[in-house]
């Protein structure tokens, strides 16, 4: 038996250990087999993360694990679908037992907190890159898309943004802060928590939603585009927290909000009526509103439109992009 | 715009023209949405293809583009499944648009031909790997699993083996041909045909089946191990094209057909009952039956089993293994 045999059988323990309802058939035939009960759809979707890109060479692999089954897994929430299985497709150099005993250990801590079952995969030797394809269901036209936004719809986010953007800023070293500031941005960057439950949530409520990853005035300009209409964004109303505060002056962390990416917060589009009901629940907040027009438009705190440009942001969203 | 953006907007091209039942949303949201009509399950598959390990440096575009779908989409052939869509995860060094142009357009071609429509992916840059995720579906309880063999069917594959690894051969430089015996050789590793219409044939037919990638030993033992029985195979009954024997000394060319991989020919066993019907309509073979026991046996012309170990192939399928 070949080494990557044997890597195929670890993740296979991990696998069975881990079968969630919708699973049929997990690792082991040509394919896996998952059940979508009538009235609902498969929602599936893949990323890939490679080394140096997406992740730094040397990188602990049980954060790896973590992160990219956490950041694949958020793209389920921003669908406002049910997770049930993920396959894995691993490129490696090397097999180093310990390098993947980790890695397998970071990726089944998330699978479980996400409800995600390993249901299948490859593994081959090159270049370390990963490619996950995350599997869930969601009832028929209840899916959360990015083109329903209407005019007179809120703008909401699903928590605080930039963090992910102020922590790699310690990871690559422009910055030093004391542990009680450095952890929390830490985790928000390699432990990103996909919001699950709240895109469940948002289901017949959200008229548009997606996760941002590229960076909420990238991201916003997504809706933007799909759905036919403009987005006006307060900045005085964007939620920072208190270690990327403490970390940053306010200009700065609101660069890291507006443009940072890799928070893995759902922003989405909301009419007013279900506000009281989701606030009641969920630390969502409203940074603006969607109106008739096109692009993403950010307003200081007197309500006139900041020069984008000016900014040092691109102006998103428009059709000309 | 980046060129990536680029790159993906070139491919959603592809994919919107091949849009096939099943697909209720294509590219352009943070998931692709399935229908699966009830009564039948999802059937999924991930294959990764390294530059250097799974096609040379250099190789055409435009043939690993169609390679490349057409090994995963064989997995769906041998799990009985009708194809519906696949995703796909692109990783390149850099955005070469005739690279580009040329390998979109094997894909296509070849998920044309399967009736695969592309609903999402990733691109990103690094070394040149591609992971390819196939969908299907499959009534409930016909998918062709690996289990079901059972003593006193026939053992049978759906076309000739070995050309895959007659065609390396000519690719290596190890050996030189006419065009005559060249170019179906070459066909044959270049542009296999997934035979899906063989699987959906097979669904309340055969016991248990799979696709020939890693050779016939080697997946038989697949089976032998998952069916807890004994696979005997006869070496004067394996296919053997023209062009591989014409290329091939007789032993040589019942190696590759042994132990050479990539072939993506269905093997399968079958209860006797239904093998008229399917060779009145396929070419099929009977290349060997099962038996109570485990193992993979090799048995010359005259049933004697040949010692495994003399002709240089592993003794696949063993519990021990």
């Amino acid at each position: 038996m070949g080494e990557f045999e044997l890597i195929r059988r670890y993740f296979s323990a991990a696998a069975c250990a881990q079968k969630t309802a919708g699973v049929a058939y997990g690792i082991g035939d040509d394919c896996a087999l998952l059940e979508i009960p009538p009235g609902e759809q498969l929602a599936i979707s893949t990323d890939t993360l490679v080394v140096g890109v997406h992740f730094p060479d040397g990188c602990d692999p049980f954060l790896l694990g973590q992160r990219a089954l956490a950041t694949t897994a958020s793209d389920l929430a921003a669908m406002g679908a049910r997770p049930i299985g993920f396959t894995l497709a691993l490129t490696l150099p090397e097999a180093d037992p310990a390098w993947l005993e980790a890695f397998a250990r970071g990726l089944d801590h998330k699978a479980r907190s996400c409800g995600l079952a390993l249901i299948g995969g490859d593994t081959t030797r090159g270049p370390l890159c990963l490619t996950l394809t995350v599997m869930g269901r969601v009832p028929q036209g209840l899916a959360l898309r990015r083109d329903g936004a209407r005019p007179g719809d809120l703008l909401c986010v699903g928590g605080p943004l930039g963090d992910a953007a102020g922590a790699l800023q310690l990871i690559t070293g422009r910055r030093q802060a004391a542990a009680a500031i450095a952890e929390p941005l830490l985790a928000r960057y390699w432990a990103p928590r996909p919001q699950l439950a709240l895109g469940l949530e948002l289901r017949g409520k959200a008229s548009a939603a997606l996760d941002v990853s590229d960076g909420l005035l990238a991201d916003c300009g997504h809706i933007a585009r799909a759905s036919g209409v403009a987005l006006y964004i307060e900045q005085e109303r964007l939620p920072l927290s208190e270690a990327l505060s403490a970390l940053l002056h306010r200009e700065e962390a609101l660069a890291c909000a507006l443009s940072g990416g890799d928070d893995y917060v759902l922003a989405f589009t909301l009419p007013e009526a279900f506000l009281a009901e989701l606030q009641a629940q969920w630390p969502i907040q409203v940074i603006g509103r969607v109106e008739v027009g096109e692009g993403v438009h950010l307003l200081d705190g007197s309500g006139r439109e900041i020069e984008a440009r000016r900014q040092g942001y691109q102006h998103f969203g428009g059709s000309s992009d």
